[in-house]
């Protein structure tokens, strides 16, 4: 037993020295960062002796045009360099080290959000509106990937599926959301940087959503899933993929609706459907819910691209005002239009609301400050969805 | 309808500008990292005209030590550095560069795993075995990130779970595989390092392997869930949490088992289940599997720590040969082993065969190149499957 002991002993030891080892290659250092204080001042660090300068970029300090602001830290003469934020409003944060011009992740901090082909460092500050992202003690749905068929697009198709807590335990069906994302995002955009799955489950917990199905798909139609997730492998993301605004998505849309219909518990009647979407996911559900205008119920267009695009044929574009007249005549719970003061959609969006008023069809407007960012589009998504399937 | 055109078109603009802006701030260039050439060379670039040195580090590299090796590239007059490897052997890679003594990720690459408390960037050199771990042109099935609730530990734990194709339109009952990770791992490891998905999907599709229900538990007893994904919010991840060894998981394990057969259509039987893990995982595989005697009739040890900890008085780790001997004596189909010659816990590995010969209790063993490595265990995982439940 002696000996089984020593070797056991020689295990762990080995272990935790590998362990070590490759946390000392790697940059990680015996300090923390980012080191979030009482008050929400917040400290970053990173260890680069042989650095000129190092910068701190993040979304909470003011953009330089379309560029986010940065700061110069400050390096100690163990090459440690840090820098304290002022008091920070609490929010889901990104932010990353530029060293020496080199754009880098923290390598203290693990947590980043892909965001088309940028991988940004996040943080969290607690407070009323993002404990909603946060995972609480709470009953928690299940999230799932998988494929579905798209005969309209002639593919296998990923999609990301939110469903209720007590879902697999009940008999019970569910009213469904579908929720787009925008140019650049893909079927996991919503739950890694919109939080959703955190925010459904948080205020379901609270009573003040009904337990609904999220149903996430790719709007990208050239792309079968996520980058990396499909057959073409890794590649370098872009902002807009082939054929995004093409009007094809939208005529290949009822694809997604049976599948969810066919293979979830679902309340399949207008009532219980929404269709909601953010920037080009915006421009989707304006146009689905037009181009079905007797299907949904409920429709969020948050900072949306509000446009039909000129340069194609589709039949999804024609006739916008003809179709937005049935789509009010056929009757509806909810139009929402949420936007930021400072998104360059505004002035467009604000030409939509006057086409709607033009044609007497009622909406709610929602104007917030900031302008095309996720902060926006996460307190949409936590105000839109108490207002569904009542 | 002029004007709208050039609102369009303006929008359309304002997109791409803000991207490219992004881009360009991102340090991503018009160049391409890594490249992979028709011949296996791979070529790897990043642009830091402020650098004095920067490496590339690969897990292709000899080690140094512990340390993964590295070779210093080369800076052209425009500050791009880049570095072409030999002939590379089809793998799953990982790499970073290390500039001016920073360890960074390749800022246009936007591909990385998780492991521990670092993020690795990865590339895929396709072959016949490296196929396996690519999204094919084939069925898929779904993975699903849920919650249980474990009475034995006290907790709702998070969990991934593998459905096989067709899972969700047919009545067929399946198979189960628990599947568990090592130390610094968690209910993700599998899929993100060890491409238990992308195999799955691909060995059932050649009909190589039962379709089968993958069950990927989080084997650290004081998480909720994976890093990030639990209510303790952003922290460093360790290698080792508290209690990762001293029996309760596999104390707990049948809250697992129990979840799994009430909400899944399941083989509820010993015939139909199977338990392997890596590592750590091996060991709760080889405990759990003895502990519970006539309750798996596949048992799998990848590169396992094997011994029993000796500093917990857990009924678990009790009468080692004794359990053995009864694990033995109620039957099994397949206890299979597998380790590298080059792993530090080879020998250790070797006494325990050793132990079953002694006690005449049968195992498949399988020494394969190279250590404790993730290439090794997705071989494994390749190799294991095909022999379950025929």
């Amino acid at each position: 037993m002696k000996k089984i002991q020593l070797i056991a002993l020689w295990l762990m030891a080995a272990m935790v020295f590998h362990a070590n080892a490759q946390q000392a290659l790697y940059g990680g250092g015996a300090f923390v960062s980012p080191e979030i204080h009482v008050d929400y001042t917040v400290t970053f660090r990173v260890l680069a002796p042989s650095a000129n300068e190092v910068k701190l970029t993040g979304d909470w300090m003011p953009a330089e045009g379309w560029v986010p602001g940065s700061v110069i830290m400050e390096k100690d003469e163990k090459g440690l360099w840090s820098y304290t934020t002022a008091v920070l409003e609490p929010e889901l944060y990104g932010y990353a080290f530029i060293i020496d011009g080199v754009r880098t992740n923290d390598p203290n901090n693990v947590f980043v959000s892909r965001d088309i082909a940028t991988n940004t460092n996040i943080f969290l500050l607690e407070g009323e509106q993002t404990d909603l992202y946060k995972v609480n003690d709470v009953e928690h749905g299940s999230v799932t990937r998988r494929w579905y068929k798209s005969p309209g697009l002639e593919m296998t198709r990923r999609i990301c599926i939110y469903t209720p807590p007590g879902y697999e335990n009940t008999k019970r069906s569910y009213p469904v959301l579908y929720l787009l994302h925008g140019a650049g995002g893909d079927e996991e955009a919503w739950n890694e940087l919109g939080r959703a799955s955190q925010i459904m489950d948080n205020l379901i917990a609270q009573g003040r959503v009904e337990p609904m199905i999220v149903v996430m798909p790719n709007g990208n139609v050239s792309q079968q899933a996520a980058p990396g997730e499909g057959s073409r492998g890794y590649y370098k993301p872009q902002f807009m993929e082939p054929g995004t605004m093409d009007g094809s998505f939208e005529a290949s849309f009822m694809d997604i609706v049976n599948f969810v219909e066919d293979d979830y518990r679902v309340k399949a009647k207008k009532t219980h459907r929404a269709v909601a979407g953010l920037s080009m996911g915006g421009f989707h559900a304006l146009h689905i819910s037009r181009y079905y205008p007797n299907t949904f119920d409920y429709v969020g267009l948050f900072s949306a691209a509000m446009l039909p695009n000129q340069n194609t044929s589709s039949l999804v574009y024609q006739d916008v005002d003809g179709t937005l007249r049935t789509q009010m005549d056929n009757g509806y719970e909810l139009y929402w239009i949420g936007v930021g003061k400072a998104d360059f959609l505004a002035n467009n969006i604000k030409l939509y609301t006057k086409k709607l008023d033009g044609l007497g069809m009622p909406y709610t407007y929602r104007e917030s400050e900031g302008g095309h960012i996720w902060k926006n589009w996460r307190v949409y998504l936590s105000e839109f969805t108490p207002l569904l399937f009542k």
